[in-house]
This record gives structure tokens, sequence and C-alpha cells, in this order.
């Protein structure tokens, strides 16, 4: 029985595999960081043995309170992702499970690889309806790619995965970007029509590489620079955020997970001083036309909301209505399922974010009027 | 108009890329070692336009004669891989091109990324006919894992990608495994009676991932690192060298790609001091059953023979008859194509190397007679 | 060159095809029939050869001015199709061609065979959310299946293709039916909590077979036979028209084709005597909600509206109306095109027909409230 | 709970299904004939409920032997087939089983629908290693394709399902023209330039349509017509023959199935007349390589051989060898499953057929020396 997390987001640390019923885990923290939720290994050579997992430091995580109702996911092929029952008890995340497979793979949630988002811009680029280009590389290197699609003259901005363990935004980008560039979808060419998109699929490679939970490669929580992003801590936000400077931004989706709700809503910019009477009304057609296309998403359950004028800047969303005086919005995807419409086999899951994601095309349409 | 390499076995540096009719590019060496020749990088931004590449170091690449009527590979998906016209002159590799899609990578050979690898772990770890463990760690950390399949008294072993920038050999492997595991074939079921094979689809992950040509993450070449494997320089090979100790071989065939001979062909143990007429024979049978089952494969042309007592014992094939008195062989394929079947479009290619990896079962099967 | 018609759907008459540049042909009357307008044949042989077809009666057929703007579907697959440019000139249609395959399949419009309708219901009945059961059997023999969705208290009728030549109506209902079992789609959820649906794919295999336009194997127009549909004549309304009886009809969609109008369009029951302000609001409610979600379909397009009290009862959704006092809707898509979201290379297809059929999801479950 | 066998290839008489576990079938029989022993029918509305099936004249079927041993097939989607354990006592057929889906089909073996026969056209006809033609016409009219392939100049003929119930002979050309048309496989490239091949897939559409067993529409027997045929009574057989005179015949291969030998194997043309030692010689090495390649197919069992003279020269490939002075053979695969080589699941299945016409290439390339 051999464990393994060497490769693309994988993280975990063996502390004592030496009795397939204890096997003893620790998820490793962000580099230069002390976040950590995310984890992702594969487990080999144990078909049909029953085994018994105990992530020890689960209590120290960035969101402890999210292992309440939580299961992990597990995969026999890295494509089709289920469920196993997990308990959170005394600080420790405890799941058993008897493989099918002699590869087995579990994961904080279903993960989405580097060599699937290339080749998710390489949809893109074979599109004649998309142009892809590069807004700046992240800190170890790793491109930060645009995709924009549209003739129109409204600049719309979408981005994902600033936080790289929050891999349900871009199984939602793949739903969003693959509807948006099918020729014969009529409300997708209507919306290539009057707008032009903008669309940043993954904003944190380096964390997604690395298997982090929230930062980037040097320990920077992106979604907290916005208000001054600079080229060493955070040049993955200063590369979009020159862009949208330069082409405007009429209306911004940030789309994320929540380790914690069991509900997909949006956050939105009550709290930014000055945001307009136009900006919330904007807000609530908003939420009301996605609830309305796609029961998955509801508009009862969701943060907080922030008392006029104290909303924090450092992030992507409220930095955008402040800057620009325009509709910015941070979409959440539970890392468990939905409450109202559960699916107790996958929970919240791929399939599911992908057509959340083309869903999206709806209230964008609706957006313009 | 961007390039990028920041990815799995990515490897180009670019010198000059402000003329799209003359960008100049050079490919990085092998870590801690002077080998290089793999290259791997995408164009952004490009669609329609013609663009000139020129590898500029391509004269002091490792087997610069294998330039001569070679040609780039070129994809728009990752998957499917065409041949673009090429030059080498003056020690320059030039092409021109005129992308179809705004995001076109270029290769050496079609790439077989780390997570193509893991999902044929993965297949093979869900088929009841096959069992996956880990030898051992690689010199950055990366597992080097081995499949076992069939029940049969008679250890063979089927190893690739000792030379990472060798591709060709995985996409072998793929085709091998596949079959091998097809509980349909009829011959495969034969084969699984009759032997235990163990088979390790890479050798060398840590230089896959890191774009090399033929050394692992300390500069070795683990070909030559066969007589003498250290866990500090050469662990890939000390944990499968043991792991043959412990389960014998009765045969053995390392897949490899060749950059400079347009032919598939099998370079056997004739060198090795002691090396028995049965031996012989058997390299003789298999050699003529590859090539009646598949023409691709040829008899004729090949590396030239070693003298007896002249074989270099570094080499895995030559030290396992040495070591075990059995039959060891090194399956070489073009990075080019083969000159008596050629395929302009293609070149060699994944899907003919497929195609001789599920072909290699035939030779096998009458190996045991 | 050789031609052929002699399959599930074909349907031609050579007269003279010894010329490839001058092919005369005659489309075959439906049996009992004077209509005709459907056509579906292959060419073999041909392939590089320029080839020239005259459908020479082509004046006579049942909407002749459909025609005109008309372009022939050509598929090399069976399973893509695209449009090849077309005239209708001194009563005939004209096409010419130049095969890239050996065998090369005209039609009308995309044909939808029975083998695919089998496979349909088949997808049906392997989910655990429908059922299937056989409501009757056609003239010839053929049975008439109903596929039941959803546990809630309103019973919904959805049908299609009484009228055989219009293939599209299947298609869409491939895409309704498989959205509709879509376990992971929240608004197919809701549908299916509060409905129960009962779909018809096809009403009309006997003359799907028999390669018809409009009528059953007897020459029945099945939508002129709701009033007082018989055993002899019409089982297949029949058998259709008892089981709403039984289980009641709230909202009733038949799909159809209409040879001449570029547009997708909804007939309303608006001439039906004593129809309810509740149905009129209903059926407007729908209309404008299918457009919102899907722009292919409109509402200012359609046929001309009958006076109150003039609606034709032999209709079916007349007839539901009249019979149930509920809306019953009659959705028209294009044989051509649509004027305002045109794609010059598919013409309105399988895909588009899929799609609207999918979304048909929405403007329901808001018909539930 | 419904009984349907009104489509393509099926074949079924209810007698009585007012009790779901005691359902009595009968077999229609081939028209003008008194063979039958082919069904095919579907069963709706039992999802989860045990129903039992007994096929009432099974003792008068063609080779009522034939049911000792054999096993039913099922499917939900027509696609993957598998085994119900069924009994033949007192002279009826008997399976119980629980159907998981709404919607079953049973059969005597894997159905190959006629669409799936025009696709398979419509794949060779796209490629442009490939031409196809029409030889003839049924005696329903239906179109007898040939396709031709390769540029060499030995004329070879493979043709299958002369007995419209031998499904897996069109199977086995699935997998036989799909490799024929690889471009990419070196064996089928040097077939392609030592010989041409011509293929007839399906000798008798009729009798496919129809759900016969072994005659076509009039009740003829095409393979004992081959001395004869007439344009009446076997046109199908006429057209193929004349084609055969026309290009000459250097070998045949006439694909079937046995209703009784759980074997793969080949009846050669011992009992010809005047055969000579070339063509025995070149039997043996056929039969030889064959089961080298795949040993699914066998040399040991099979019919018994006929005495010097006394061919039937009414069968097909005897009449090749005395009319032609060449090879013929008639390949058998089994309705049940191999005896050396069990697959309880799937018996002799689709997939194992197809892979058996694959590797036909193989002593095909041999025989071409």
């Amino acid at each position: 029985m051999d464990l393994d997390a060497s490769f693309d987001s994988g993280n975990i640390e063996v502390l004592d595999a030496s009795d397939p019923r204890d096997i003893q885990l620790a998820i490793r923290k962000d580099h230069h960081s002390e976040f950590y939720q995310w984890f992702h290994f594969r487990l080999m050579g144990a078909r049909g043995q029953q085994v018994r997992f105990h992530i020890t430091n689960a209590a120290g995580a960035a969101y402890a309170k999210g292992w309440a109702g939580y299961n992990v996911v597990a995969s026999d092929d890295g494509e089709r992702w289920f469920r196993v029952p997990t308990t959170y008890k005394d600080g420790v995340l405890i799941w058993g499970h008897t493989p099918h497979s002699d590869v087995m793979t579990y994961a904080y949630f279903a993960p989405y690889p580097l060599v699937r988002h290339r080749g998710l811009l390489a949809h893109c680029g074979a599109s004649s309806l998309a142009t892809v280009d590069m807004l700046g590389r992240s800190v170890d290197g790793r491109a930060i790619e645009r995709v924009r699609v549209g003739t129109g003259p409204v600049p719309l901005w979408v981005i994902a995965r600033q936080h790289p363990g929050e891999s349900m935004a871009e199984w939602w980008m793949e739903g969003f970007l693959t509807r948006l560039l099918d020729p014969s979808d009529a409300l997708a060419r209507g919306l290539r029509e009057r707008a032009t998109l903008h669309i940043v699929p993954n904003m944190n490679p380096d964390g997604s590489f690395r298997g982090h939970l929230r930062t980037n490669a040097v320990g920077t929580n992106l979604n907290r620079a916005w208000h001054e992003p600079t080229a060493e801590e955070s040049p993955e936000v200063l590369a979009v955020r020159n862009a949208m400077d330069e082409a405007g931004c009429a209306l911004a989706l940030d789309v994320h997970g929540d380790e914690d709700l069991p509900y997909n809503f949006i956050a939105g910019p009550e709290g930014v001083a000055g945001v307009t009477d136009e900006v919330m009304e904007q807000l609530a057609v908003f939420k009301r036309d996605y609830a309305a296309i796609n029961p998955d998403f509801q508009v009862e359950h969701g943060y907080e909301i922030d008392a006029p004028g104290e909303a924090n800047l450092t992030m992507c969303t409220n930095q955008i209505t402040h800057r620009y005086g325009t509709l910015g919005m941070t979409l959440e995807m539970p890392f468990k399922d939905t409450t109202d419409t559960p699916d107790p086999v996958h929970g919240w899951s791929p399939v599911r974010c992908r057509r959340l994601g083309a869903d999206a095309l709806f209230p964008l349409v609706k957006f313009l009027g």
C-alpha cells in the first residue's frame, strides 16, 4: 500500500501509514503562509482492502468549521468523482473506504489539473470566436492567460480561481467558456454580439500546481491584494487589474468556492462607499435571473452584508465597484452540497459546476438588456 | 503574440520574439547536464499570422545529425499532432507556420504529459487484471510505479522512458498496456496466463516534467547507471533493478526513441560476454515475429552490433543479459518517420506508437512458446 | 455512380441518372395520399465528381412555396449535416455538388432514423427517473411509446412528429428528454418534482419509416384526426388521446416543422371557442419565457391567428384546449433557417433543435409557477 | 408490460403475456421458408420485475441441438450485450430475468441493424482508401454494396451475412473494414499495396431487416444458390458472382456463424473435385496464421471434411474453388462462446468479433507472401 501526492495540485504528508486501518495524515500549509485545507493524493495497491484515513491537523485548517457536514471526494480515473462518508471529530477528519481500484485518488474537491487548464485554453484558441493572450506571468513564471470573446461595446470581466484550492471555480469556467463559444447557441450569440468578454480562467496557476488552498507562490492571498497589487507579491493581480483599467469594466464576476456554506450565492458590493442604486438594482436582477434559470443558485443564504462604506477594498469585486463604479460580484459555490437540491452521491460536483457556468449566460444577457 | 513553456515538459528560451517572422529561440540544457534536444512550447495570439522560428543552438544538441530530415510536430489541442516542414541549416533549426488556432503548441515529438501518465496508471488500477505499486521515488520525490499483470510463472519486464525526451516510449506503453488489459483479447489472455509482466511505464518522471532530453533531476543518464545505481544519483534505476532481482527476469524490453535513425528496430545483447546461443536465437525470433505482425518494425537497419564482450554494461538491457543470462532488448523508435512506410502528414506518431505497443504482444506470446 | 433510397425514411425515384450533371429525380407521394415533399437518398461512387440533381416534381409538393430560400442538407456520415446551395426554378428544385465522400446522403432535413428513436427510448428506460410503456400500435403494427417522467401532480403532455417528414421534431425531443432526465440539472429536477410529464417522441413511426411527409400508412394526416380518431384510420391518435383522457392534461406542446416560415414560433389556441383569459395569459407568458431563454425562438412571426371560435378542432392542440380547457400549443421549427439568427453553414440543424428542446424546460417550469 | 418486435430485424410472436412469470412466445419462420431460430424483441415497462420467457417452438428451430449450452443476449441500449442464463428443456427455450431498465432488448445474438450497416458503408466511403458501389439489388430492392480497397494486382473477396441471422458476421466485418482503412496501420498498408480487396459487408439485407435466420425475401438460402443464381430467386448472389467473374478471385472468405459449435473455425474446399495441393497448403497456412494471431480461432474443431469430389457446389466457397481454382474458405463463429477461451459474461460478442475481423489481416498478408 503506497501513498503519493507528488503531482500537480497534490497535497498530503504521510505521518504514519503502517496500519491501513489507521493512516495518519497531515495537510501541508500553503508556502509562506499559515493557510491550509486543500488535500489531494493517491492510494496504490489497496484494492479490496478496508482503509481508514485520519487528517490529524484538520482543526487548524483555514475554515475548520467547514468540516462539519463535509464528505471527501474520491475517483478511480480523475474524471468521475463521488463522495465518501466523512466525519469530523475531536479535530480530526476521518473517512474509511474499501477501494474498488488499485489506484484511488482522494481530494478536498474534484481537482482541475493544469493540463486540463491548458486544454481549455487550446479549445478557446481553436475557436474563431475567441482570441487568447497572456496578461502577465505568475511569481513562478506561469502564464496568466486571458480569453477575449465577443465584438460588442460593453466590457465584461469574468475571472476565476484566485484561490487555487477552489477548483470548482475552473469547472464552472469550463461550462461557461464552452457554451460561450458554441456557434449554435443563440443566447451565446446574443451575448457575443452585445459585449466583449474578458475571461481569466485561472488567476493563480502557481497555487493550483503547488496544491495550495488560498495563496500564490509567495504566500499572497490574491483576493486581498486588489487595492495595491505589486510585481513582487501579486503580479497575477497586477497584470489583470492593469488590463481591466485598459479595457474598462461594466460588470465583473469573480468565481470562488466557500468551505462552509452549503449554497451557491453571490456576494455583492453593498458595502462599497458610493455604490449607486443602479448597481444595487443590477445586482438584484442578476441574482434573480440566475436563480430562475438554475435553481442550484439561490438568493436567500449568503454572507452577511457589509455596512455601507465598510467593504473590504482589498477584495477584487469591491475594488472593481469602487474603482469603476460598476457591478462587481463574487460567486461562491460549496465544497459540500446545496442544501435545497442535494445530490447524496456526488454532492456539489464538476457536472453541476459546468451547468451553473453555462447558465450564467442568461443573467449576463439580461444585464445587457 | 506570446510564447510560453512554463508547464509540464515545457522547454524553450525566448531570445528575441520582437519580429514574428524571425523568432529566435534556444533549448534549455537538462539540469546539471550538457544534454539538450527536447523542446515544447505554446504560441498564443498568432492566429492567421505567418511566424518563423529559429532554434539557434540546434548545432549543440545531443544528436545534431538527427536534425537532418526532421520535421517539428504541432498541435492545436495537445491530442492530434501533425508535422510542419522544417529545415536545419548553418546550425539552426528553422520552420515557418501560419497557425489556424490562437493557441498553438510545437514540440520535438508529441509530448506525453504526467497527468496522462497518471491516467494510464489509473486505468491499470481499475482493471481487475492488474495491480499497481510504487517501487520507489525519483530524486524530486515522484513515484516510480510498477504495473503487474498476469498469473503465469515467467517473469517479463517492460520499461520505458529512461530518457524523458523520448515520449514515443510512453505512447507505446499506452498501446501495450491497453491491449494487455483488454479482457476480450485472446492473445492478451494467453500472455496473462503464461507470464507475469512487470511494467514500468515511466522510469524518469522528473526529467519528463522538467522538459529534459536524457537525464533525471541531477543530470544522470539513467541508461548509463545500471551497473551501479545509487540512491543519490539514480534512485529510479536502483528501485527497478532491486525489484528485478527479487522477481527474476526471463526477458526485458526497454523502450526508447532514437533522434537519428528513421526506423523501428531492436538493439540486442550481442556484445555481452557469455551471451548464450539460446538468447541469440530468442532475439532473432522475437525480431522476426515483431516485423511480421507490424511492418513499421524492421530488422535490417539499426545500431552497429557490439563486438563480443564489448557491450556497455551500464546500459539496462546489456546489464540484464549479463546479470540474469536472459534476453535484454532495447526497442528504438524514430523521432522522424519510418523510411519504408512513411506518413508525410504525421511522421512517426502517437497512434502508430500505440499500435506498435499493442502488437508487441505477438512476439511476446511466441517467446513463451 | 449509384443512387439508392431503399432504407428507413428513404424517398426518391430516379427518372434518369445517365448524365451525372443532369440527374432527374422525383419525390414519391405519401402512400394513399397526394402529399409529398420529404426526400432522402444516397449517392455512391461519385467522390470528386461534379453532380447536379433536379427534383422535377417539386412544383407539386405540398408546400411548394417553401422551396424559396431552401437549401438541401447533405452528410457523409448521417450524423453531421451541412447545407448545399439550392435553387428553385421553373418548378424544379436544383442543386449541384462535388461529394468528398464516395457515399453521400442528401435529404430535405436531417433524418431521425427509427433505430435512433429506439435508442432514445432505451436511454429513457435506463433512467430511474422515467418509465416507458406502449400506448398502442400504428397501422403497420409499430409501437407508439410513451415516456413518463416526474412525480408531481400536474399532467403535462409533449408529443412530436405527427407529421413524419418533420424530423426536426424528434431532434428537439432528444434535447428535451436528455435534459429532463439529467439527474444533475436543477431545473429538470424542479420540473420533475412539480409535474408528471407524458411524452410521445414519435406519433407516426410508419410514416417515418416509409419516408412520408405528412401521413401515416393509410394516408391519414394525424393532425387532422383529433376530433374523431379511429382504430382503422388513425390508431396512433386514438391511443394517445385516450391516454390523455385518462391522465388529464394541464398543458400540451405538439412539436412540428414548417416548410415555409424561417422562424421558430408557437401557434396557440386563440380560435378555440370559449378559450379562457387565463389560458391566453399562460400562452403569452410561455412564449415570452421561451424567447428569453433561447433567442432562436421568437414571438413576432407565425401563422395568422384564427378568429374567435374558428379554430380547426381536428388539430391536436386546438382539440386539447377545447376538450380540457387548458393550454394547447403547436411549436413550429423551420426546414430552412431562422431569419434573425442565421447559420449559413448548417441552417436550422439537429444541434439547434436539441438546444431548443432542452431550453423548453425553462418556460415549463415558469408555467408551473 | 409490453412486448414489441416491430422493428429492423425484430422477430417474435407473443402467444400469451398475461403472466409476467410465464410469457409464452414463438419465433416466426423466415418468409416462404421453414427455417427459424433468430429472435429479437423489446420488453417495456418491467423494470425491477421478475419475468420468465418461454420460446415454445424452439424444438422446431433450424438447429435445435444448438440450444444446448446456449444463453440469450440482452441489452439496455443496443450497444452492450450480456448473457442471461438460459435453459433448453422439453423443446422449450426458457430464461428468467429481472430487467434493470424499463426498456430491455433480448436477442439470439447481438443484432447488427441496417442503419449501422449504412454507417459502416459511409465510413468506408469517407475514406480516400476505398470506393463504394452497388453490385445489384435484393429481391425487396435494397442495395447490395461492394467496398473496394487497395491497389495491388491480387483480387481478394471477403463477403458476409448470406445468412442474415448470423449477425456476428457483420460485427466481424466492422472490425475488418475499420482496420483495413486505418491509414496508420502498417499491416493494412501492406495488404492494400499488394491486393485489391472486394468486400460485401451484407449479402442479405432483406433477410436482415425481416428478422430471418437463413433466407432472403423469397425464402432462398443464398449459400445454396451459387451454382446457378437467378435474378428472381437469388439476385443477391447473381450480382456478386458476376462481379467476381469480372474481377477475378485469388482467395475468398465467406463469413458466417454456427448455431451449434462453440468454436471459431474455417471450413475449406477439401471436397471440391480437382482442388490443388497448392490450395490445400494455402488453407493450412491461413488457418495456422489466423490461430497464431488470435487464439479465439482454432484449427482442431470444425465440420467433418467432405470426401474428395463430394463438396456441395451450391455453397459459395466450394463453388469459388471449383470455378476459379483458388482458395475458398467459410469462416464460422459461434452463437454461444469459445470453449477454450470462454467469457462467462458476454460469451462470443461484438467486441471479440471485431477483433477477429481486424486480425484477419495477418493471415491475408501472409497469404500474399
